[in-house]
């Protein structure tokens, strides 16, 4: 997605430690007509797909998930990180191993909203090692719906979770797949760009 | 908003201590035409105001402010609850307390999202009993951008948030206030109601 490509050279940080910051348009402030240009090439990717349902996780992959629900026209569910008052029992529970914050966590989804007869989409903001979205996978399946595909909108493609995720079937979309990034120059490069 | 109302009433669930779940449409699972609305109605309200920037807090508020920003066409910037490793040391931060979890968190927002210049509306899925509202405005105040007010989509009208808000001078837009809820009856009495 080229709209997207030019944000991330116009905008992107690259950090030590093959660390792309993008918060200033993607994951702190949000640029929301973005958004919708994300929304709408999605929909372009998956315009064959049945899709009745949205699973993201929190917190950055909801405000993309919402406005590419809006293309959709299908609700939105969210996999929380901890379990908390305001949901009952009644859950389905993955683990979830984060790199960027040296821990492992619960992610959670109420059984009511999500189940067999669900033909679900799962959207992020980031893909690297592909633990979160192996996450939410494994809720969709332990829920008896089916996996459509996922969307992301930012693959690192030179960490591993990209080629996990294809080689287990499920059908991956990202908008930018960054193949390379070098600080000292502040050059970003992209898949696509290979050609 | 009758829209939202007649939404609560239908699929609202009252348990317990006052607690009212919307899970189903606006905290867990969200359906994002009704967000749509929602949007159209801050945007009406807020017609008269110059806004550049909305302000939310993670998790539940950010798709709400995302499908908003969309009638605004201005980004959107949350408040994080902790630091983490993806926002650099210079940022605003705030205290609030949280009754539903019984803690006191820090929230957070980069000083290069958030300053003199923007004119910031605050967006909320719930108001209780203010303090995360308390806490955005709080952030607001010490980057040095004007608060044009703060827009709820539920209030609980029997909890002390609303009115402190407003004592503050704040400027306010709650689309329902709860004023009461009878779990046995499962009945909940709207402020417009009792005209």
């Amino acid at each position: 997605m080229e709209l997207l490509k030019e944000r991330i050279r116009r905008d992107g940080k690259i950090k030590a430690g093959n660390v792309l910051k993008v918060d200033s348009f993607l994951n702190h402030q949000m640029d929301t007509d973005l958004f919708q240009e994300i929304g709408k090439e999605f929909k372009r990717r998956f315009a064959d797909a049945e899709i009745n349902k949205i699973l993201t996780i929190e917190a950055s992959g909801i405000g993309i998930a919402c406005v590419v629900a809006q293309q959709f026209h299908v609700p939105v569910v969210f996999a929380k990180k901890n379990q908390t008052k305001n949901i009952a029992g009644d859950v389905y529970t993955s683990k979830v191993e984060s790199y960027t914050h040296g821990r492992t966590y619960d992610i959670i989804v109420a059984k009511e909203f999500l189940g067999a007869g669900d033909k679900v989409l799962l959207i992020d903001d980031f893909l690297a090692n592909g633990k979160a979205l192996e996450g939410l996978a494994a809720l969709v399946q332990a829920s008896g719906a089916e996996l459509v595909g996922a969307g992301i909108v930012i693959e690192k493609g030179f960490q591993v979770g990209g080629d996990a995720i294809r080689a287990s079937g499920i059908r991956l979309e990202s908008l930018a797949i960054v193949d390379s990034m070098d600080e000292e120059s502040g050059t970003i490069t992209f898949r696509d760009d290979e050609a």
